[in-house]
């Protein structure tokens, strides 16, 4: 086996290819974004958002100052000014990889608190997502063009943006707070951390700043989702863990493809039993990345505590089930809650938020390298950097920079230097994401704020209030609010004084 | 009269063109580095230096991931380990904008604190300046490869090459200190501040971060000169103010020349009287940063407190002597203390510290603009952008950003930022020295603390100590040993409870 990992923030997948294709093959690496049916929901729920959308003309090199440099494309930035008066807040979304009305869509937390801030909204979109693409159409062809993605550039732009907004209002002392999720979150963080002089504080919501290079172990992504499967049932567990072995043996077999193809309710007939694979595996990880305690739909609509409820689904079974039955029909939650499907359309992806360039940051910066222990549900596997690299050369002409982002953002000492150095950031998490295991956990200074949650998953403090929101939730997002009102008097005290 | 000024830190300057050509044309805008005899020194004394000189395969384009970034230059580093064991402090020297030799030789201060700390030293040489050409002959070519030439790659290149070497030593709990002067000291200070994963405390001397934008009074910088020679004597300021219409009334006549070259002692005929004009407001201008207490040789072998010693040849002159024939006479003593010329090489301009690329930074991030007010001993003139940037403009193909370091490092509020959020910054100033009046002056916090010194001049705390040092001087450096020496014992405390 010679597997290789790397991550998609919310659309990850890389498997081993085990099922398939012989050891020590090329593994399928890169990611499959979604499947079919998940367009069709972005397309019919998608939501009428209170925001008015500009585009900003934007330098695409920051950091060179060649002729080409100073090429401008037009960065999409979304704005709701309906609670705010001048001199009043401004809070920044810092966009992630992705389109930014789908982001906007699922950060009803910053809506919910803007009338008590009288906040002006704003979401920025991350350079070469959504349409903030600086080549049109050209943009993801090649290294030359790609390689102005990155999160420095990101930041800058988030920096020239801002700057430009405030002077353009006339408000150029209202105060700038920061908010993001998942990769967004990272670019908070290291926002606030690289322009303090342009936000007063971060909220940054399941960032995984500690998951590069060698700062956590690499099993703690895959050992995470298991223990969430673990906790709500240790046969729900077995049966994941077991099930692999079950589809493999059956690869083997000359009617394995067509015996899927029915077993999986598969609209085409499948072309690789690694499909079929991958189709649980994403159903598996995801799930507890989005373990939510309320129904909820960010990357598929999905019960209150998604897991929970597949392993009931196994468990229920009668003893004589295989195992791969089971877990089909707990995969089957994942992507047919709504019952909308009478079939999977399980080779086909689709990309319908727009996510394609997180395989070139992957390949480049964004190096945060997984493996998958025994103890895993999931099949073991190393993590082999050469072969990773030789694919990233082979896909883009580019070798991955492992340490870059330690060496830009700080690594194995970061949460050292963000006690003496830093200031105002709140560090959110909650326990079922299994992208937790990455995050900062424990308080670090009198303002550097750690609020983690067990029962949390991905960023759910961001999403809008709802009437079942649990206690430990609404008290979360309280403590939030709080500390964010407390930045807030201490800048305007500051101000005054001046 | 258009004038036009940008600055060179060590070795600018910039001139309105009243003398020779109409008003309203354009100005001499690039920088004469330097006059002849400056080489003859430079080789001439060019002392041997205790440090070893290495080459760091460096990456040419930090925040870029195209194929072409990944190119290699060589940057030059220089290193002192007679003092170091393993895990003891690293001081590096933040190079600026000539060669690394150069800055090492006048820095004697790094080299006399070394025993004390068991200090490895390391100067590192600023991409693109002396050895570290990133395309060799070519380097200076066109926009295309000077582009790669700016301060956030410079400070990249510093950290990238300080993590290596940490590696390379096995010492990665080896504390860093930054230490530089003028540009220098802006990026140790900005080190500090972006990277503060890398380095535990910076030393900036005569680093002015808030000559940007409009921070501080553009007339600061030659109110400042002309303050110098004012505080000396009102006569010997009156006489130099006085001096530039002499030299504009002689300009008109038609033997000027003749007169001006003989008067001057010119090797060769002057070509134009702005030449004279530029010689001596060079003279001017540099005499008063290096206003050294002891004699000295930074940019040119003087006495102790030159500017005094400039006013003395102008105050002893008879009372019917000209302004100009004053002002050459004192102008002779920056060219001349040595007394080894025999005449002057006017118009004849040299470059042997490699400082050319300073032009380019000055046309791109490094704008700060000067005037010069009616008080000033120099000709009044407003800072016109626009000329300036269409100079830029036809001499580079690109156009100056004159908001980008305050948007990237922080503008009006960053002394409020640096109390909030910077810690571990030691400022030092002389007011004597022109780019004073844009460094920090106040201690902004218990650990961002500006030393001042009203008799120091541009950072001659980093010179060696002499015997003849002042008290003032010899207590400035035993402030910064002990505020240095106290952020190594809490990195090291830190160290021992972790």
């Amino acid at each position: 086996m010679a597997p290789c990992l790397s991550v998609f923030f919310l659309f990850l997948i890389i498997f081993s290819a085990t099922l398939t294709t012989p050891a020590n093959s090329l593994p399928t690496f890169f990611i499959r974004p979604a499947y079919q049916s998940l367009i069709k929901q972005s397309k019919t729920l998608k939501p009428k958002l209170p925001f008015k959308t500009h585009y900003f003309p934007q330098t695409l090199d920051h950091f060179t100052f060649q002729p080409k440099s100073s090429k401008i494309f037009y960065q999409k930035y979304l704005i709701n000014s309906h609670y705010w008066h001048n001199g009043a807040p401004i809070f920044v979304y810092t966009g992630n990889e992705g389109d930014i009305d789908w982001f906007a869509a699922n950060t009803g937390f910053m809506l919910d608190i803007a009338p008590k801030f009288k906040a002006l909204l704003v979401f920025i979109e991350h350079r070469f997502y959504g349409e903030s693409m600086p080549f049109g159409e050209k943009t993801n062809q090649s290294a030359n063009t790609l390689g102005y993605l990155n999160s420095q550039q990101a930041l800058a732009d988030f920096a020239v943006l801002i700057r430009s907004l405030k002077q353009n209002l006339s408000s150029e002392a209202s105060p700038v707070v920061v908010f993001g999720g998942s990769y967004g979150g990272m670019l908070a963080a290291w926002f606030r951390l690289k322009y303090p002089h342009i936000t007063i504080g971060a909220l940054a919501s399941s960032a995984p700043i500690l998951h590069f290079d060698k700062i956590i172990p690499w099993s703690s992504f895959y050992d995470a989702v298991s223990q969430d499967f673990k906790d709500v049932s240790w046969n729900c567990y077995e049966v994941i863990k077991g099930s692999w072995a079950e589809l493999e043996a059956m690869s083997t077999r000359k009617e394995a493809l067509a015996e899927l193809s029915k077993a999986f309710r598969t609209c085409k007939s499948l072309h690789s039993t690694a499909s079929a694979r991958d189709w649980l595996w994403t159903a598996f990880v995801y799930t507890a990345m989005v373990n939510y305690p309320t129904e909820a739909n960010f990357l598929k609509p999905l019960p209150a505590y998604p897991v929970q409820q597949m392993c009931k689904i196994i468990d229920k079974f009668p003893s004589g089930a295989t195992k791969l039955s089971r877990t089909f029909a707990a995969a089957s939650l994942y992507y047919n809650y709504s019952r909308s499907e009478n079939c999977f359309e399980i080779e086909h992806e689709v990309d319908p938020h727009g996510l394609h360039g997180w395989e070139w940051q992957t390949c480049t910066e964004m190096v945060m390298p997984m493996t998958r222990s025994k103890e895993s549900m999931f099949p073991p596997s190393e993590f082999d950097y050469k072969e990773f690299a030789e694919q990233c050369q082979t896909k883009y002409g580019v070798l991955p920079q492992p340490h870059w982002i330690t060496t830009e953002f700080g690594g194995q000492r970061i949460e050292k230097v963000l006690k003496r150095f830093g200031s105002n950031i709140i560090f959110s998490n909650g326990m079922q994401d299994p992208w937790s295991r990455g995050g900062v956990l424990k308080n670090i200074s009198a303002s550097i704020i750690a609020l983690v949650t067990e029962k949390g998953a991905h960023h759910v403090d961001f999403r809008s209030a709802t009437k079942g929101d649990p206690d430990w939730l609404i008290h979360q997002r309280r403590q939030e609010v709080e500390i964010i009102q407390k930045w807030l008097n201490e800048y305007y005290a500051d101000l005054r004084l001046s």
